[in-house]
């Protein structure tokens, strides 16, 4: 399902094995099991949300699950054969964002790639739910619970994320091979029954069959193959990755294209004829996928490894994007669209905050969603489809702008898939507008005037720091260091000391309340400051309204004013904890100051943390 | 309610006027209005209590009403009597936790203060569930998402205190009046009826009288009783405040202390009376005090006037805590039980941070109980059980050591007191443990130990500080100044100015990656250096594992190994952006650093901020 994977031999904290040879990186075969994870997963709920349309116009309707499957495969054809040719024209690695960057200009690029952070997001609440939906078809009994389960299985993932896992391609091969395999097995069994062996998972569910059928219309029938199209999310992912290919990379990366078109399509295929053999209805908490299994294999141990398959595949996927994501932001950030944080490599910390974030959205996602798929499938399938559109129009000028032989005809097929994509597009934002398709239709938007307002900011901001002009040299000032003093201990005397060593002039100063009591601590502070005569004078500043920060950072200004060849430093001296929940004890009286002097002043602070051993 | 009061003439932001003259002092009259707010709003949610547990005895149970009330009340008398006697032992302002402090030692003082703090956090979910209820009872349509009520009401009331109300003792005088008048005109109206005027309010309501009525048995009055004590909480408050009264202060609130057990019990009394005489029996939803209301002065204005009186008094009772609370917690910060943040004077920051977590708290109880007042009545009258017995039995022993004339009357008296508060206590905890209970059996210890390990931290930590003697003097040291940069631009140049100020040497470090752009970046980098040739030198600083801050942590060791004698200082220049905003563009590369210099080196971090301008 993802739009852009990150590359297989990496893992998410970005260290890369520092060879880089040839030897890590993918044949078709394994190319196409790293890369084709969430196409294939794809499939367990791509079928599902052709029927759940299809069965507004009742049992008549559910006839047409063939025919607009079949549909889906002659797109699934074109888009293969689409992405062969991106392949062939970006060996460097495609996908929307560089396509458009390429040949439709800035602004459609940003429309590509805010397309793509929202499929990412949307990847991970699809995955999630699919999966539990999976799981819940096994077990019904934690049908109840499901929105739950959703949030525990993206905290599993998110913690997994969190700690920075080693992921490779090989990891990535068996489960991606028992899906396969037992949903290919699913499908030969099927094809030798004339009837279901068992309708034991759907019995007692509710069917969602329409009683009042509708007629069967051409705009039902274009609602149906929008729906459908969700399966077809994640055939790009190949495309955008030519360079983890080995070489002849290009032609390794179009056979591997080819195989997953070809799987995908006997999938779906497949999967749509039994549906009709079956004559099998939705019913609610029982996914299609689990009824064909059950249809098929029977209510035995083949159901459950059905089950248990698809639920593992589908957090795989989920989990791609938690790889994938940073490695667009930071693509984003390199140029300027985003904060430059994005960028920073390698931080871990920063690293959590992706993570964080993206985390954040999807479980709001599946709390907005209650933890159903159907809701999000449609919100999903609009950013692949817009991506799609963009990448096809963006190869169709290439073709027209090279003009090499035979032009004419892959500009044609590009052209095609575009339409058709397209089209796809504007019909399920256009029919799930009031059921949630709003939500992208302000979210795309809102996302590209975001980058561009990021990156006229960065614009003026290295305007303005005469980035990539020579700067005037540096030269010496006198310095005055300020010490922020309130009782006489170790630190005061450790502060002075780092204090005379950056300053020609060092003073020290005290804020002081009108209160009897802390009259009577600044009495003994200053009795004892006399008694140990450090050489360094001690200032006292008045503090009527109370505030501490605020005297030092008017002291400051004055200073600033009085001499100002002078360069003020304010020293704030504090205790390091030996043990972390003691910086609960901290007085915070170094914050305060350091937030006060600033926010008011251009002084630079300088914070000394004493260790207490 | 409230246990220890704000002074009155206090902001919650701690600006005193500057002259703190007697004008602006209390009176019996005002020091009544200002400090008995709690006490009076107790009256909404005490009888309830008391109808509530005898109910379960059907309508023989609630024929003890009124006994029980006046059981109640005899304990107010001898409660108000010892009050009296505490305010001429501590006319510094005693409760609970200065008697304990001077004559039951440390622990049992850090007990009485941790029922203090539950007490403060329960009138609060107390307050504004009763307040709801209030108005609940007068719109039953409300009365479905009372929980949503509560936290909306709570909101309102955290929103107001994170602002800096400036409240005053003249702002509680209407609404207190208001309230008492109208209760007052309730009883006295009611007591010229012998049949309720209306039952309307309390129609179409479940009642919540037991069918299968069990005897009335002591257990049962003893729980009634118990119960009903929560309308007590609040009668300590005017001694804790005694020196915000004027001179003769002692006097002054020794009258206030019996006017308010005066009016607190013609009103107990009054409103036991014509619960009694209307045969009133507690219903789902409709509060005792709406439903006497009703019966009283019909279901008309009058009724409508006194549920928002009530309500509007209840809120001002949870606002109290918001007030006072900070109040106890800087006490007890400033003897070492807490963290000296509390205790920091007058930084907004700090206080909001002390409303936020008693609103946290405050949302959590609220959610725990559901909105239901008498979930929590219970809870709040352990803690508040606990600090009246400990108040008691300290004046015990404060009566025997000075032995004067008639101490031994004095003595009896407080200990009859804290053997009735005690016996209340324990009874509460036993009969309501599984209810909730158990909440403050668990988090009192807890929280006396959190007291404890607080105070043990900060007597290690002022030991190695060497607090109270005088230290070492301090010393001028060679200085190297490392300034971390990553590529050329007036913010650098400033940076080596402000370096080359503070230290007898500066230089520059880069860290590289082993990635070709980056490698080509620091190309760049190398050769505008030698052209700008700003006299100070570009250490590379090679990271294989693509971190930033520890190359520069491993610099600094380096450097301070090789010259123990030199004060090593990191110096990280940073934009401040002109808007808030763009605080998000800071690539964090700065935090990064400081945060790896500070955690692996000793070394002083000095940050400059440039203003883009």
């Amino acid at each position: 399902m993802s739009v852009l994977t990150t590359e297989p031999g990496a893992t998410p904290t970005g260290e890369e094995p520092p060879d880089g040879g040839e030897r890590h990186r993918l044949t078709a075969i394994t190319g196409l099991s790293a890369l084709s994870l969430d196409a294939m997963a794809s499939v367990a709920y791509g079928p599902e949300a052709i029927v759940l349309v299809l069965a507004a116009a009742g049992a008549h309707g559910l006839g047409f699950t063939v025919p607009v499957t079949l549909a889906i495969a002659a797109l699934l054809a074109v888009l293969v054969a689409s992405y062969r040719q991106v392949i062939a024209a970006f060996p460097d690695g495609g996908g929307s964002y560089a396509v458009a960057r390429v040949h439709l200009g800035a602004r459609t690029s940003l429309v590509a790639a805010a397309s793509l952070v929202l499929d990412y997001v949307l990847n991970v609440a699809v995955a999630v739910t699919a999966g539990v939906a999976a799981l819940t078809s096994a077990f019904p009994g934690l049908y109840g619970q499901r929105l739950w389960w959703c949030l525990l299985v993206l905290v599993l993932i998110t913690g997994v994320n969190l700690r920075g896992i080693v992921e490779s391609a090989r990891a990535f091969i068996v489960p991606t091979a028992v899906f396969v395999v037992s949903i290919l097995v699913l499908i030969g069994v099927g094809l030798f029954r004339s009837a279901p062996v068992s309708t034991a998972a759907a019995q007692g569910h509710a069917s969602v069959l329409a009683d009042n059928a509708t007629t069967v219309g051409a705009l039902l029938l274009l609602r149906a193959f929008a729906s459908g199209c969700a399966a077809l999310t994640g055939v790009e992912a190949i495309a955008n990755a030519v360079p983890s290919f080995r070489a002849p990379r290009a032609r390794r990366a179009q056979r591997a294209e080819v195989a997953l078109g070809a799987v995908l399509g006997v999938m779906l295929i497949g999967l749509s004829v039994l549906i009709s053999r079956f004559h099998l209805q939705p019913v609610e908490g029982v996914t299609v996928l689990a009824q064909l299994a059950d249809a098929s294999l029977g209510h035995n141990w083949a159901f459950y490894v059905v089950q248990f398959a698809t639920m593992i595949l589908l957090a795989l996927s989920a989990n791609t994007s938690f790889g994938g994501l940073p490695v667009l932001l930071k693509l984003l950030a390199r140029d300027n669209y985003l904060p430059h944080v994005f960028a920073l490599k390698a931080d871990r910390q920063v690293h959590r905050h992706g993570v964080l974030a993206l985390a954040a959205v999807s479980a709001a996602l599946l709390v907005f969603s209650g933890g159903d798929t159907n809701t999000l499938v449609p919100l999903f399938a609009i950013g692949v489809f817009v991506g799609f559109t963009i990448a096809q129009v963006g190869m169709v000028i290439h073709w027209y702008g090279e003009r090499s032989r035979g032009w004419q005809g892959k500009a044609v097929l590009n052209g095609f898939g575009g339409l058709l994509t397209g089209v796809a597009a504007i019909v399920v934002t256009a029919t799930k507008f009031a059921e949630g398709a709003w939500l992208i239709v302000i979210a795309l938007p809102l996302l590209v005037v975001a980058f561009e307002a990021v990156h006229r900011a960065y614009g003026r901001i290295g305007e303005r720091l005469g980035l990539g002009r020579i700067p005037e040299p540096p030269h010496r000032e006198r310095s005055v260091v300020i010490v922020p003093v309130s009782s006489l201990s170790r630190l005061t005397s450790e502060a002075l000391t780092a204090a005379a060593s950056l300053g020609d002039e060092v003073r020290a100063v005290t804020v002081c309340y009108p209160d009897p009591e802390d009259r009577a601590h600044l009495h003994t502070l200053e009795r004892d400051w006399a008694r140990w005569s450090p050489g360094v004078p001690l200032v006292r500043l008045a503090s009527e309204r109370r505030t501490l920060g605020r005297p030092i950072a008017a002291y400051v200004r004055e200073v600033t004013a009085a001499e100002p060849a002078t360069r003020v430093t304010v020293l704030i001296a504090e205790t390091e904890p030996e043990r972390l929940w003691q910086r609960l004890l901290q007085n915070q009286r170094g914050a305060v100051v350091a937030h006060a002097v600033r926010r008011e002043t251009g002084a630079v602070i300088c914070r000394l943390r004493f260790r207490l051993l």
